[in-house]
This record gives structure tokens, C-alpha cells and sequence, in this order.
């Protein structure tokens, strides 16, 4: 069987399937970032990886790479409740590349690394005759009581979704900002069920989440928060938002709604719709019915 | 500049120079792994890639490609006298590879974690149109006392190493041993001032923890333990040997002998050479003196 005939979901499930994990491991592999049991507190552990001619294009701008490729990992530790704190990087590059174009890079990769407090602690510069990659591994930190998985969704519960989404090939895909200030407030604050960031598209994230959880969803496409330009199927499909979708019980929708909106005035959060029984995977749109995401 | 012209060394250290690091960080980059401060212990980050035609032949066994991936971070947390804990594996291939080849990749991977208790929690399977690209992202924990950087080496200590050196290329360098055990027990009875893996062979590693503790060194060729048909050059040059080089007082050296015979029969212990003056590098050799190593 050749890789793409399985696809990425089904070759990293039976690659993980009945691994030996210890104890000390909450979340294994399949969610935005493993969950492990320090002295008091979890660890959250991400690795991303972008690839020139696949994630970003080879002249763009080295230092938005750079902070694309730190934000990707900053943004799933957001997503889980956490805070980021250590990375390591590894650049794989021909050895005659320019050393001002991995300067440039490194100069996005700090910035990114200090605007989210990260230390950037090591890493790597390999040659490799092949494309740039770029490979930033994250560690962070949640309290107990507050980690969220995508696996918690109850049915009737509210589905929510930071930001506007669509269009994100226009620039948004490479100068985004994670949302781990929203997220710790959200934790905080209110019983977030279950929470991701969107990066494959919506289309593709919320049947991930409801898989997760173990129910379906409605989404009206209709209330879909879009990006200036964009139709609802953008919202859909084109991926690279980074925005947060998560759920909460439909009691808080109100206070939530309120609260956010003193909060983070200049943020939109919508109510997208809802989570409801298993097997209904359903995008509604007048004369467009039964959309169904890619998953 | 272009990076083949400045060198890996020069390379990182123009990129990490002047980095923000927060108070938790106890070793950034430049040793085997970074350390950081969790509640009680130290936590140890290590990241580290091989790439197909540098790191290994593309038709080498997948099995022990994957093997040798989590070997070589394994091998950089017992370096710092720690135990591995928790490792992302990060795999790039090209999308009409065949899934076989990557679950035997992954099953290197998976009995490398299981004989060194590793948890394999999460990664990555990304498509790339270069090389197969390799990466595995660990953590590790030490106790406070316990743990040695490359840097406390002090004038006068005796440099030991382990194993046979030398000649890696015939199949050692993918399928060696970390030196995990052997190093634990080292930390927990003996004062062991400075301490690494030898990776890029003893010529490169050792002027390395020679600079960081700010001492020279004297290496008599004719002492190093050899593996088969190898002369001291291929114990110098060839790299990839994954066993440890350590500095310890002199006080120390005849008890620490006599019990390394008793705790590991089977496995050499060579006392090498002794730290020096600064700027004394040399490994010593009748009708071959002063032959400098290569960093």
C-alpha cells in the first residue's frame, strides 16, 4: 500500500495502534499535543513541521516562515488550554544556502519565540539536499484542571470559533497570531468541553473533533464568521486559520458571549452551531444541503 | 555567506546569540540537550534528525533506521546523566512511499522506545517531495545533583571512554547501543565533572568539551580502545561511535576502574588521557605527534 492510498490519519493510526505507554502519559498520539503528568502540573508535547514547496512557497519572506513554523506548535499548545514554554529547532538546508536567508528565518522564529514568552532552548542545522524543513518541537505546561482534549464534547453542546476563517493563502497562513491568551482566559473561566485549533480547514477539524467526542455536528454555514473575499466553502476547506473552535455546554453560551465580548472587544467569537447526535455529520446551507467535510 | 563556508558550529552559535532565555533554563543551546527546571527535577530536551543519503543509505534496513534515530537522543540524555522519558517522531516521506517500508521504520522506532522505556507519544507523518526526513523530538529527567553538562571539566581530570571506537560505518552507527544505564550508574557514584556522547568521533567531540569546561587536553593515540581492524585514526575521525567520553577527578580513577569491571564485565572502560592547560590540544602518537582534531 502506498502512502497516499491510506492517507495520513489511517498511517498514523496503524503506526500508533497498541504502543506501550506508561502512567505518566494522559494523551497519547491523535490529539493537538501529547499530555504527560509532571510533579504537579501536565506537560503538553508538540512537533510541527513546514516544508518549503509544500507549507510556504521558496521566496517567501524567511522571517514570516519562521514564525509560521513556531506559531503552528504555539497555537496546538494554546489549543489544549496550555502555555508554551521551550522549544527546539531543526532546520534541514542545502549547504550553500545563503546564511542571511536562515538568519532572516531565525530572526521570525525569536520573534515569534518572544512575543508567546517561549525559550528557544536548541535544536538543529542539518544539510539536506532536499527542500527547506523546518521542524519546531514545543513543550508547555497545564494545569490540571484545565487541559482540554478534542475528546470531551458532549451532544447539545455549543460549537464556537474564534477570528474569521477563510482565505488564509492571502498572507493569514503565514503572519497569524496563536490565540493562547484566549485560550487560558476561555480555560479559565468556563467548562470548555472540548477544544483544537483549526488548521486543516473546518471541513476537516470539526468531524475530527466530534469523531473524538464520540458525536455528530450541525454547522450553519450560513452564520460562518469569513474572512473579507471569502464565500462560506472557503471557511470550509482552505485550512490555515488557527483560529480556536471549541465547545461548552449550552448553560454558559450567554455569560460566554458577554463576558468575551468585554474581554477581547476587537475578537469575534461565534456560535457556529452545535454538537448533536452521532453520525450526523452535517454542514446546512439553503439549496446546498449535506455538505460533508473531507474526513 | 553561505552555511558550507561558516560551518554547523558558527552557524548556531550566530543564530542563538543573544538569546532571551527565562530563569527556568539551566543549559540553552550548544550541549548535548537543553535543561530546563520542572518542579524538583530537571528536564532534559533533545532534538535530532537523520536524513536519507546523509545518515543512511536509502536502501538501508528501515528496522534499524529507526532504531538509530531514537538511539542518537537516547544516547544525548544519557549523556547528561539523565533517563529518557518521553519522545515526538517526526517523519517526512514522499507520498507514494510504500507503507511497509514506514512501519518497519516504526517498528525500529517502537523497540528502541520499549528497550529504553520511552514513551512514543505523538509526532508527525508529513508529505515531502526530498529525502525521507527523520526526526525525533525527547524529553528526559535528572536529578539536580546529578546532572553533568560538557563544561564542569577540570585541569588534571582523567577522560574515559566507553565501549570500542572506531569504524562505526560497518554497522555500528545504526545499530549501537545508548549508553543509559552505564551513565546513570556513572552519576550516582562517582563525581563526573564533564560528560557527552561521541557522535562526531572523539577528533571533533573531544576539543568540544575541552572549550565548553575551558581546558586542553592530552590523548595518548596508542591508549584508545579499538574496535576491529581499526587504527587510532578511524577512533579520531570516523564518528558515530554513541559511547561515552567523561571527565573525572583524578582522585577517583582507581576505585571508579575497579568498580566499572564489577558493574559491567562486559563492556570496556579505557582511561584515555587527562584535561590540561587551555589551548593544549593534542592527541599524542609515536612519530605522529600533534595531530590536531578537526574542530
Amino acid at each position: 500500500m502506498k502512502l497516499n492510498e491510506l492517507g495520513e490519519d489511517e498511517v498514523v493510526r496503524r503506526l500508533t495502534r497498541g504502543l506501550n505507554l506508561d502512567r505518566r502519559v494522559v494523551v497519547g498520539p491523535g490529539d493537538d499535543c501529547a499530555v504527560v503528568k509532571t510533579a504537579g502540573d501536565l506537560q503538553l508535547l508538540k512537533t510541527d513541521c513546514i516544508i518549503e514547496g509544500i507549507h510556504f512557497r521558496p521566496n517567501a519572506d524567511p522571517m514570516w516562515v519562521g514564525w509560521k513554523a513556531m506559531c503552528r506548535s504555539i497555537s496546538d499548545v494554546a489549543s489544549m488550554g496550555g502555555l508554551p514554554l521551550d522549544a527546539l529547532v531543526t532546520v534541514a538546508i542545502r549547504s550553500d544556502a545563503e546564511f542571511e536567508w536562515l538568519k532572516k528565518l531565525y530572526r521570525g522564529l525569536r520573534k515569534a519565540a518572544s512575543t508567546y514568552r517561549v525559550n528557544l532552548v536548541g535544536g538543529e542545522t542539518a544539510r539536506s539536499p532536499g527542500p527547506v524543513f523546518l521542524s519546531v518541537c514545543l513543550t508547555g505546561m497545564v494545569e490540571k484542571g484545565k487541559y482540554v482534549s478534542r475528546s470531551g464534547g458532549k451532544k447539545g453542546d455549543w460549537l464556537f470559533v474564534t477570528g474569521r476563517l477563510g482565505g488564509s493563502i492571502d498572507g493569514k497562513h503565514l503572519r497569524f497570531s496563536p490565540r493562547v491568551r484566549e485560550a487560558r482566559w476561555l480555560v479559565g473561566r468556563f467548562p470548555i468541553h472540548a477544544m483544537m485549533d483549526l488548521s486543516d480547514g473546518l471541513g476537516s477539524d470539526l468531524p475530527r473533533l466530534a469523531s473524538a467526542s464520540g458525536v455528530g455536528f450541525e454547522v450553519a454555514l450560513e452564520n460562518l464568521p469569513l474572512n473579507k473575499g471569502c464565500v462560506p466553502e472557503n471557511a470550509v476547506r482552505d485550512g490555515e486559520d488557527y483560529e480556536l473552535l471549541f465547545a461548552v455546554p449550552r448553560a454558559v453560551k450567554s455569560r460566554l458571549e458577554l463576558e468575551w465580548k468585554k474581554a477581547f472587544p476587537r475578537l469575534q467569537l461565534t456560535p457556529i452551531g452545535q454538537l448533536v447526535d452521532s453520525g450526523h455529520h452535517e454542514f446546512e446551507q439553503k439549496g446546498f444541503d449535506h455538505f460533508r467535510g473531507r474526513a
